[in-house]
């Protein structure tokens, strides 16, 4: 819009309009809407009367391409608005999560709906806010109009103006990966902290802005406000990040672009991802409720039969790889490897091979011995020699075995001892070739049986110059999500887009990675608070499959690696708890489940699904305590972790049902536990339990504890 | 590579080796190779002891990208290379082609293979040179090695140094699109020309470079050489261009990148397309040896059983549209349509979609009644409402017809008749869409027995910020040519990249637009000598689906059209002897065919695949006569297309078999015929003729003349 427009504009609209304010329904949380200046839509948001984001504008950005002469349009949707109608309206439901945190989620907003119009363009807008008592939601939607219907966003400039220079737990906004190490600063740092802060080792890392950071974005006030950004329910559109302006302390939405430098393509009616801003005084708040506003904001569920989603415990073929004993690819015999022209019963076997049918077998007996849903099994198919960094297109075809994997002997061996395998497609980041392939993939899981999948988007995006959270590759996830939903099959994503709810519309998507995840530990481990942080980030929009379960934490005892786990032996006890989620791996080998026999017993109880939860205490990466009960029983567990200071928490059981008797199982660390010096020392106690009763809990450095409550 | 490494190379290296020459089977051709300077590939290539090709260079340069340090590699294949061997060899090898010009082709060549190594990083490359009668053609292969497993071309830079300022007829090179007039100019007036032979008004134009033009690109010498560059077997590669030095007349290859900016992305062992330079004295042999020779450096059919694909004379719901009476679109309803966001039997109909049954059935018996093969039916499913220019990615299903549309009773109306309805899948260049419904729409026609496809790939491509002729895309093209193989499906693709001759290897693709086709004969017309030059350009690759047989060549008789076809009657008829192909259109409305009744009778007699064919005269640009021999029958057809200028030719019978009596039908321009006042004025006579007589032929300006020679 050129300065003629500009001014013209600037005569025929009111300064500012009247502005309108709706409260949550405890009335702790208020949002203000107004426009300003020159029709610019503006919103301001409190908690109990304590300004949270100071006056802040919301906007888009439109691109001026050569589309726009073909009907996509130039003008902006950032100023120039006048307000033709407001609605409020209240909502109240609960609903019924397939999984989760809770078995009842409450949904209860009060609503600002601002219907906006462009005079200069003619051009209508609405900015919807939701207002609950643990935050707000807005988002913009784009009704359809002859003069809007397909628009480029070259940037969504959506601001949040924190009040002040707030501690912050952070990562560095990144077009490619989520693998870093969380930070802690205040927000003034983040730019000087910043190159160090990038795992550059890391197979794509694509940072934007020295002060760009990635949500969901854990902030604390000086004055004891805890303040969580995210986003929910991110569809067909590319996921936000935040750039700060740090002389005015104001974030300002920032989206994945793909290879044309583009943000999204937009075709009315259509409308935005809800931008979330959570707000307590208390930080368990951030751990719950904030979870289940993201949930809230997103659609119900879109699967009418979901009988056949379940949680899974699960362990595989995978911790051995990953610590360097085994190999995924079969033969080391070629530089590089083409699909089809390799005859695989002639090549030369490396002897290392992981997924080897006495390996596999040997994992179906430990996973039947002890409960154990599923066994996960990575390099089973070809592909693997040369699979990863190499920006190669047609690297797997995700239904060829290697020669020593009999796909049909092992799941028929599988299902006769009551297991499932869980499949496992690593695409290399190559999506077309993984959309080519995928309703064959889907089939094959179908002919042998396997319920889920876990997929994997490792190195660079295919197609080239697109990145891993640009709207093109969100649609891209969300496809195999439905797709798998056709097919009856779960889907554990890596290495996609961070989770942003949408578990609740399609719960067939059960887990991310989308984190650094318990693999670091073997590349030279990950701090001690890593487990302590990231259920207020990463956890906020859904569960992360960390792959807890490693109980001897020195890999050197029975490898050549010589990184260590930075968790206490009960510390990853505890990480069923904290890091919660419907799929949980039993991560270390049969053989170390051996040795710490009476300590597994921990894992094999406890659930992995939950009708209720309830924090005992937190602070971001200081510590978590949390008693959940499990679905479809009166079983309680309990568990514990905290960073490398140690901590110390008295659990009253005072959610235990009333004049009943629980066995109470105690997995604590023993005195002297260290997670780097003596991770391995830890005391198990059983005894009888009831209502009301108090648990003197003391956690080693990197320790934790975990407690199981077995209704009588 | 640094300075100091240069000099140490050339220390090392002998400034020149010994060159090495190698002649065609009958000595027109020979090429000469050598290494100059650092150990630059060069080669130079003469025709009767003339030069064609003066020095010039051959090499490829790679990319510094971020790969370079996971494997990928940093330093050119350019210079510093040693000729480690080389090898001599002769070929000769009749084959015979599913379907073209002939029934059997001649592959004879001398073929001088170089191995070299570039000292300096231990690679080796062959450079093959194979050497026909007609030219040349040469290519880089990378062997499986160690120090050479993925690269990525930055630029391919392989010259064609002209020894002249020739005459050329060229297209502005473009990433996206080859729908241009052909200029004829100087090779030093390309610069000075090039804007305005830019067709701007096309949905997807990306020139490159004012001395940029396209392949296959026909040239002829002050002293009257014909030479002729173009590419074979491009597969997994990108397209090739070429820019021009102006100074020296030196071309230099120019790949298609992708959204990057890459050209191509290689894994060893891997190999380029064949770069191909045709000479002769005579015009005729580009029409015919030189098409021969991209097949000739093809691989064999790669299709068992080939019984399915057949020649195919066609007729359908498509003029009316392009001509503006009808719409593909069923509704005008809404600004823009989300598919399954519609229930299409409650919009309300524009009133003017062709593709309704009764147009469908009405086409049906038209083509029963005329013995055509097929009939296409274009904008019969849904999304043709927002179809094009909105880089729209779910704009078809290709699988859910409009309400007006019954697909099975079509289909079964056509089958009883003896006629099949030819698939449409237009794809709006979304093709990550059409990848992801491809396989439905494949079972789509194996269920109602549709047994080809028409594509197209209107507009910029999804993946956005590729180009139509990209590694990707071709390979994109592939696979749907793949994919249909194996569903018994023949493919003409539209849009898509030109041809290289893999009709040879997959016979299922049979044919091509990939050029400035017939319907702009409906957008303002194209120039009366457009199908003189193409046969020298275009369909050196393969074929082209022009869609000729407008008999009403003057649009407003029968619409509000303005535009009138650039030809006489007449020519249209020749356009199938002289654009040849396996698969033509019989383009014209029935009602139009009604009026013209006996000049469509040639339309029904003529063949479209042939045993033999011989050029009678030929000069680019100008006028191609030209006589084919039926397949599977004695019949032979004659055509003659000229310029606007009018031409005169006898066509001397020799070709017929000696002592036998031929039905003749001669379908010549009146005396008073004009491609622009007096279209329509025609005459047909009726002979016998025997091998040897003389039919003299006078072709009206913008006309030509047609003989169809049944033998008794």
């Amino acid at each position: 819009m050129n300065n003629i427009k500009l001014f013209i504009a600037a005569l025929l609209l009111p300064l500012t309009a009247a502005a309108q304010t709706v409260t949550s329904p405890n009335g702790n949380v208020s949002l203000t809407f107004s426009l300003t200046g020159n029709g610019v839509p503006t919103y301001e948001m409190k908690y109990k009367n304590r300004e949270v984001v100071k006056p802040s504008h919301l906007g888009l950005e439109l691109a001026k391409d050569k589309h726009a002469s073909k009907g996509l349009h130039e003008t902006s949707l950032m100023d120039g608005f006048t307000v033709t109608s407001t609605k409020t309206s209240t909502f109240d439901e609960t609903w019924t999560p397939v999984w989760g945190q809770y078995g009842k989620i409450r949904n209860n907003y009060n609503e600002l709906a601002v219907n906006l119009t462009q005079p200069s363009t003619s051009r209508r807008m609405t900015i919807r806010f939701r207002v609950y008592n643990i935050g707000i939601g807005l988002r913009y939607e784009f009704p359809q109009q002859d003069s809007l219907v397909y628009f480029v966003i070259k940037d969504e400039h959506t601001q949040f103006a924190m009040t002040g220079d707030h501690t912050a737990w952070w990562l560095p906004g990144d077009y490619d990966t989520q693998e870093q190490e969380t930070q802690e600063s205040k927000l003034s740092e983040i730019r000087s902290r910043f190159h160090d802060a990038v795992n550059w080792s890391n197979s794509s890392v694509a940072v934007f802005s020295p002060t760009g950071v990635q949500t969901s974005l854990q902030m604390k006030t000086a004055d004891g406000l805890y303040i969580n950004i995210h986003e929910a329910a991110c569809l067909d559109y590319a996921t936000m990040h935040l750039n700060l302006d740090d002389k005015t302390m104001t974030f300002e939405s920032w989206l994945t672009p793909d290879a044309t430098g583009m943000k999204g393509y937009m075709q009315t009616p259509c409308q935005t991802p809800w931008r979330t801003v959570a707000v307590s005084d208390d930080a368990r708040d951030m751990l719950g409720e904030a979870n289940s506003l993201i949930y809230n904001l997103n659609e119900p569920c879109k699967i009418k039969d979901t009988s056949w989603i379940h949680p899974t415990k699960f362990c595989g073929v995978w911790w051995e790889m990953i610590v360097g004993k085994n190999s995924w690819n079969y033969t080391d015999e070629f530089p590089s490897i083409k699909l089809g022209q390799i005859d695989w019963n002639k090549v030369k076997p490396n002897g290392r091979h992981g997924a080897n049918n006495a390996e596999v077998r040997k994992y179906i007996d430990f996973a039947a011995k002890n409960g154990l849903d599923e066994v996960l099994v990575e390099g089973w198919n070809v592909g693997w020699e040369d699979w990863a960094n190499h920006w190669k297109e047609d690297v797997f075809d995700f239904v060829t075995p290697y020669p020593d994997f009999d796909i049909k002997a092992l799941n028929d061996y599988a299902h006769s001892k009551g297991v499932k395998l869980l499949m496992h497609n690593e695409t290399s980041s190559s999506t077309r070739n993984y959309e080519r392939h995928l309703e064959d993939a889907l089939n094959l899981m179908n002919k042998y049986g396997y319920d889920a999948v876990k997929t994997g988007y490792v190195g660079d995006i295919i197609p080239r110059g697109d990145h891993h959270y640009s709207q093109a590759m969100n649609n891209h996830y969300q496809y195999v999500v439905e797709q798998a939903a056709k097919h009856h099959v779960m889907v554990d994503a890596h290495e996609a887009t961070r989770p942003t709810g949408i578990g609740r519309t399609w719960p067939n998507y059960v887990a991310n990675e989308s984190a650094r995840g318990g693999e670091y530990e073997a590349f030279g481990g990950s701090y001690p608070n890593h487990t302590v942080i990231l259920p207020f980030t990463r956890l906020q929009g859904g569960p992360m499959d960390y792959t807890p379960g490693v109980l001897e934490t020195q890999l050197k005892k029975w490898s050549d690696n010589t990184s260590y786990v930075h968790t206490t032996l009960v510390g990853q006890l505890a990480l069923y708890l904290v890091m919660w989620g419907p799929v949980q791996m039993a991560a270390d080998l049969p053989e170390n489940y051996a040795k710490y026999n009476d300590a597994f017993q921990f894992i094999k109880d406890v659930a992995v699904d939950w009708q209720d939860s309830k924090y005992i205490d937190a602070e971001p990466a200081r510590y978590i305590t949390v008693a959940r009960k499990a679905k479809g029983s009166d079983n309680w567990f309990v568990g514990g972790k905290c960073d490398e200071h140690g901590h110390k928490v008295n659990v009253k059981l005072d959610f235990l049902d009333a004049g009943r008797t629980y066995d109470c199982t105690i997995y604590a660390d023993a005195k002297n536990a260290d997670y780097k010096n003596n991770p391995s020392a830890y005391t198990i106690t059983h005894k009888k339990v009831r209502r009301g009763d108090v648990l003197k809990m003391t956690e080693a450095p990197g320790g934790g504890f975990a407690v199981s409550l077995i209704a009588k």
